[in-house]
């Protein structure tokens, strides 16, 4: 496996570290950029993450044998469209986007004919730094990447998709994508909006300062993520926001079952789901869902 | 200030490092401790956080200048009740509860005419790990330790109280108990329901396996606190049951703003949530709340 030429539309904390990993390991000749910021692209060209930047996506897909799609999602269908016309027929596509259903539909939308060709990620890594100056090799290090084949995939294409991740050390699994929004809405999506609302409805209040200050180790894990990106979290939300509802729905369940214990002063139901919780999350610390 | 003898009855994370805090300013002649675990008293004493181990409570606070009462706080009234008869007049009587208003009725009890010389205590330092094992001399250090003084203090105890924890690193300031409970249930005690709440959902359903296998560095975080200790976090809600439900209440109310926002496609309205709630997490990480 080696991609003479590979392009990274969006070149943040992922397309940089995937840039800087594939060169690591020799396995790409040469890499371009394009994207919105140009500090951000001369920021990836001073890390070595990039070697020439592009006018535009166009450009930087025409001749590429890898483009890799890491702009925020609500480009992608604009940026499939101008890439279209431009790809060698042999040319491996991915994304990285958080949500797979929209991202399928775009590239519906966008690629046309060149479907084919593309090969749905989503690698699960970083979120809290981001931009290229936060890219390393080793991003992708034991980190999982969830590849969501379409009907239409060429033969071959998905086996170099996981080919070009697992290089990069990443873990590669499949499912539908409809599969992987359920399963992030639960574990990723929830967490978020949890995190996000909590803050939020304590720097709504009068004693908002007071609160605060008593806030400790605890509260800010708890919150880490609503110190995430507005733009990119207001995007996953929309375009998932079925799962999400029904997430939040289930929630609301559990939480009317804590309360009714909480009301009837039930110490006891408290501490087994207490207990059962620590247990699970032990486990899970553990590696026995690896 | 200097504490010939010192009584630490229930000698985990929290008594344990006090006892070493004050030994190592020398603030302290001998520590004596009791408590339920022969196991912990042993590591306590091995840890030289303690000198000797006393049968029970009543005999660690026969002839103290200091007790620190660190055991679960649903035994603090037997323990209360078990030692006014043994204290010493001048004796300071301190606690390490994460409630208060329990706290101050078990005191009220428990302790009848040595009321005056009880400075309920919580020092908000520790939580993941417990145990004497665990102690420090430096864990109170920079951390908050809030008093809940009483109509009934003795002039100058709340000093001394305050010059004690001041001693040993941390923080000290002074609200009432009700205020503690209403702050705590809000930074504190909602997290940690949310947290304990949606690792047990996610444990329950028949695809948790595979759910817990994606679930990464962000979920990680989000429910640190649901690895805390169910006996704790039992009598904790229990004791503050009607501020959590309040608690409860409003984020439910906020929740439901959300899922409207949601429901509509409301995305400028999320994204506004987003940036505000991160942009009060950045004040509160830069210390404008200290």
């Amino acid at each position: 496996m080696f991609f003479e030429r590979v392009a990274i539309i969006g070149v943040g904390l992922i397309g940089g570290s995937f840039a800087l990993a594939l060169k690591e390991r020799q396995l790409c000749g040469q890499a371009v950029g394009a994207g919105r910021s140009v500090a951000s692209l001369e920021e990836a060209r001073a890390r070595g993450a990039i070697d020439a930047i592009e006018r535009d996506a166009a450009a930087a897909a025409s001749g590429a044998d890898l483009v890799l799609v890491a702009a925020p999602v609500a480009q992608f269908e604009a940026i499939f469209l101008a890439i279209a016309p431009r790809l060698k027929p042999e040319c491996l596509v991915m994304d990285a986007g958080s949500t797979k259903r929209d991202v399928v539909e775009a590239a519906r939308r966008g690629l046309g004919s060149r479907l084919a060709q593309f090969v749905p990620s989503h690698p699960i890594a970083g979120a809290e730094k981001s931009g290229a100056a936060a890219a390393s090799a080793a991003l992708f290090q034991g980190k999982r990447v969830v590849l969501t084949p379409l009907p239409e995939s060429a033969p071959g294409i998905l086996d170099k998709a996981a080919a070009a991740w697992g290089a990069c050390g990443a873990r590669v699994s499949r499912m539908t994508a409809e599969e992987h929004d359920a399963v992030f809405a639960a574990v990723s999506h929830l967490p978020h909006l949890l995190a996000f609302a909590l803050v939020h409805d304590i720097a709504s209040r009068p004693e908002a300062a007071q609160l605060f200050g008593y806030a400790a180790g605890g509260f800010r894990d708890f919150t880490r993520i609503a110190s995430s990106h507005p733009e990119m979290w207001r995007d996953i939300c929309t375009a998932n926001r079925d799962r999400l509802l029904q997430e939040l729905a289930r929630f609301d369940t559990e939480m009317g079952r804590i309360r009714r214990m909480l009301a009837q002063g039930d110490a006891e139901a408290l501490e087994k789901l207490f207990t059962d919780a620590r247990a699970a999350r032990e486990r899970w610390l553990s590696g026995e869902y690896e």
